[in-house]
């Protein structure tokens, strides 16, 4: 008879460890002892009933009693069992015969102890026995027993633990937890509103602890960090979460690069002993060279396929629409080339490349070969004259095998068009075998120098602030502020881990005027809901800034996860469900009386409103 | 002239520090350094650009350059300034002559800048300025600035983080987030709601992570903690704030005594080394004996002034109404004795007791002095004969100018009524000068064996679970569980410091039947919110329990503050209101629109809603 994995088990008062299991059922066991010893933690076995775990018996324990909790993962003949927690498997044995099974210890039991019974699981505990995402949200307390959901939430548990460490006890930050009940920001149209009892007044749940960190700063806690919960209602994007952790820090006093230091020494302190270490001080990169060169704020720097401008090959071009580009405003040729382009890639990869550029970009791609022959399919590749190709291979350094994407256009659109395309052909090329990034490699990156200001998208004629309002502006621009503040450079900074942004910061506004000319007078934003930040900074606010590290995708990246839903312990779905107790859910109107609010049904939701006694509403 | 605390100031360069100050302004300051220096900061200063803080120069650093940032607490004739931050203060001057003032040190300015400026503050950032509460919320980021909130604050990040060393590096408890955007719990009355942009469909903000703890060991995370943000809505009670945090914790393979011991430690442990060592292990007591000895599941443990029953000593009274409860079933005389009382206490305050008593309990008290011809003016007291007086002075160990308490009634309410007495008249003692409660002493107590179910208030017949109906029964009860379960007891255990209830845990049930007998057939609740859970612990779920701890209230008892209000950031007001940012507040139909819901105005509420536009609604 064969028991799933889930049977409580306690052997009490076992007596002379023997032998231990051969083979670890799981490979993955030694790393998770490598996490645990990681830390050197003294007691794992304190105020409890065992003493000690099923993965730390050696033959050093021969002769000595001891007492096991944990799971039956295997039973064979009533006579051994294989007893596991979440620090590994140890075989206990049944004394029936003398029968000596083969390894170096196992648990011969005075008594035994069943601690509970367990059904059948809708599916096994076994890294390789897949399941689909839906089934794993739905029954997450049994898809945390896997391996890699154990490895993942332990170690967050540590990084953040060693960031605490480094913050607080290495450079005297104060931990200071800040309300999520509080009230709606300007433009906060992503805050989930809580509903008070006082009637038609609502709280807000905010998506930082910005307004909070400053005024901690204005009130003399010049470190001040978090791990702060925050909220975003974003409805259904992808791989984004409803709530979600950001690491959270301001200082008083200090400029971007002091922010910089801090961080890079922090990553460095916490990052985990059995990765690559951390290598300080990060490169930076101005946002135009990141666009120009990457075609995005969050270049992947683990690999090249640069964006190289090569409009000067084309000056004296007889090709039409190259000529026609080059002479409107910002207009530009650009390229990448692909290495091995032309042995990997093939016919229909081009043409999807070409309908994503025409698509999403209303833009031309031209694939260019060093083979002339090649090239006889395309319109226009083929009137690239001799002497234009040799330019461009010398530019390029283009080899036998590569091909080369082309396109023409205005600056930003031609490169932000080139940096998807990089981002498409690196899978594409993966997905044949070639190694482009290696996946032991973390590669950070410093974004600086963002613009202060971007143009409206309904109306470019307004300016919106690209990070927040309360961003400084760099100090050699301010006099632009007044005259041309769509030039204006940001005392802002990201910082980008393998083409994501981890984090993000700024020095900010300590001058109540100038916050409040950029608040009215450039941005147009009404300051009532503000006026306690402005009145605050006309207080002594000291000069401060921060940054906020994305706890969730950060350790996404670390742990090598697919998805940042499988570094948190219980997180909600795509759509923002929690498939396991089906929340949010359907209330009654008696209990929403209280807060003073009625649903607004839909005309289309006579359905809705008549399941309201339905419990179940499962998400396919 | 005079500049109020709040200009800022970066003196860059400067050299020769002289001399200190000689006396701080702040006789509070040294206390300061004492927290800061408890944890031996290495870096104080790193990633900012001064050198120092205000509080660390000494003559060791005498002819070094520094360089300080910090804000003007005092200018005299444009020569001195008084240059302060968060660690101290320091003489600063800007060289004239050769005038020198008194002290050690002071910094001889070589360039100064000026960071900001400072209007007039609506009160001054000095401890002996008295301000209203509402002030010091309206203007929280000032009152930050005090010395009273920096040290509360301060201790506050480090106690946690000696916990978080405590539970993560020490013994192997794994810091996991759980979701705070949650589903309803059954009877959770007090819980917030949060719309989700699904029609009628509510997040709920949980009270607890009560239902994840349980979870987290179902799926195999065996020693969990979480510094935990919880929500609870209780209108305006008052020292409650609809937010705040408990340090939760959850261990499979657990009884009640691990517990308990990993609680003594932790406190021990994170324990301010400026406060008196926490004596381990905390003495314990029944429910029963709490009632019986204080009246109360929360006792101060601090004095004595213990109730005792002195029914015996009236078995044979001729006193009628003695005689009556006696005869009743629970019927009790019972007694305290008040120190000094007859010395101390006026006949008003005799006349408040028994007041108190009649209106709150409709049970008459008794005041009895050894005194007899103190007793003339009551009409029972006198007719207590001689031989009965003597066995109480006996049985009591009454002082000459002690004063007695009796009361007769039932048991329980005879203990909460001189529960409640003991607590006034200590307070009364106090007030005139008797030391009862040393301020420095911290008195921690378990209490133990709750019963596991009351009946319901509003229908006696019916029960409902004194904690939460996922403790466990006490083993030796649960065949009352069948027969009679109002009297089984609970695996409950409480930890009372100096009269406050300062944390509460429990074993839970890890049988899904029995949880499933309690829930439905006991306490008739509808388990289909609960049926996750259910589920849950049919999978062979380990036995655990855990306990949550209130941190604020915690960090109130250990600063001795008035208030929990004075150990949070930015607290919300009686009324949940946050005075500085004015919320909750108004929010504008159109942005409730994408939730479903509106608001449903109260009839009399065409003020509120004619209000809507008005920014500041200022609580009195």
């Amino acid at each position: 008879m064969y028991f799933s994995y889930g049977l409580s088990l306690l052997s009490r008062g076992l007596s002379k460890p023997i032998r231990k299991t051969t083979q670890p059922i799981w490979s993955s066991l030694s790393k998770s002892l490598v996490l645990s010893s990681q830390r050197r933690i003294p007691e794992f076995n304190s105020f409890v009933s065992r003493t000690n775990t099923c993965g730390e018996l050696r033959s050093s324990h021969l002769g000595q009693d001891v007492t096991l909790c944990g799971w039956i993962q295997y039973r064979r003949q009533n006579i051994f069992l294989v007893l596991r927690d979440f620090h590994g498997l140890i075989q206990v044995v049944i004394p029936q015969d003398e029968k000596m099974p083969t390894g170096e210890i196992e648990v011969k039991v005075k008594t035994a102890e069943l601690l509970n019974s367990c059904k059948k699981l809708p599916f096994e505990i076994k890294d390789f026995v897949k399941k689909t995402e839906a089934l794993r949200l739905q029954y997450r307390y049994l898809d945390l027993r896997s391996f890699q959901m154990q490895y993942n939430l332990r170690l967050r548990s540590q990084m953040v633990m060693k960031m605490r460490e480094y913050l607080c006890n290495l450079h005297g930050f104060v931990d200071i937890e800040t309300p999520t009940l509080f009230k709606k920001t300007p433009g906060g149209a992503k805050e989930f509103v809580v509903a008070s009892r006082e009637p038609g007044k609502f709280y807000s749940l905010p998506q930082s602890p910005q307004q909070f960190k400053q005024l901690l700063m204005i009130g003399g806690l010049d470190r001040y960090f978090q791990v702060a919960r925050c909220y975003r209602d974003e409805g259904s994007r992808p791989d984004r979460q409803p709530e979600f952790t950001q690491v959270d820090i301001e200082m008083s006093f200090v400029d971007q690069t002091g922010i910089q230091s801090l961080i890079e020494g922090l990553l460095q302190y916490s990052w985990p002993s059995d990765k690559d270490a951390v290598v300080v001080p990060f490169p930076s990169m101005t946002f135009a060279e990141a666009l120009a060169i990457y075609g995005t704020d969050k270049p992947d720097t683990r690999f090249g396929l640069k964006i190289v401008d090569i409009s000067d090959v084309f000056r004296n071009t007889g090709i039409g629409f190259l000529q026609d580009t080059l002479s409107k405003p910002q207009g530009t040729v650009k390229a990448i080339c692909i290495p091995e382009g032309a042995k990997y890639l093939k016919r229909k990869d081009f043409e999807s490349i070409r309908k994503f550029s025409v698509d999403h970009f209303n833009q031309e791609v031209l694939p260019i070969f060093l083979k002339g022959s090649k090239n006889q399919n395309s319109s226009v590749a083929k009137f690239i004259m001799e002497e234009q190709r040799l330019e461009l291979v010398k530019l390029m350094e283009i080899q036998e095998e590569d091909v080369v994407l082309l396109t023409a256009g205005e600056h930003k659109k031609a490169c932000s068009l080139l940096g998807k395309l990089r981002l498409e052909c690196a899978d594409l090329l993966e997905a044949r075998g070639v190694v482009l990034r290696d996946p032991a490699l973390f590669s950070f990156l410093w974004v600086v120098d963002f613009p202060l200001f971007l143009p409206k998208e309904e109306n470019p004629r307004e300016l919106e602030s690209a990070h927040h309002p309360f961003t400084a502006p760099h100090p050699n621009d301010i006099h632009l502020l007044y005259t041309e503040p769509e030039k204006v450079r940001g005392q802002h900074y990201d910082l980008v881990l393998n083409g994501s942004e981890i984090g993000g910061g700024s020095i900010r506004i300590h001058n109540a005027e100038l916050q409040h000319f950029i608040l009215t007078t450039l941005l147009k934003e009404d300051v009532k809901l503000l006026s306690h930040l402005l009145q605050a900074l006309d207080y002594g606010a000291p000069p401060h800034g921060g940054i906020a590290l994305g706890l969730d995708r950060l350790m996404c990246l670390i742990t090598g996860a697919p998805s940042i839903r499988d570094v948190i312990a219980f997180p909600k779905s795509f759509r923002g469900h929690d498939l396991m107790s089906n929340a949010p859910d359907y209330v009654p109107p008696e209990e929403l009386k209280p807060y003073h609010i009625q649903v607004s049904w839909p005309a289309d939701s006579e359905a809705a409103k008549s399941s309201l006694h339905h419990l179940h509403n499962p998400e396919s």
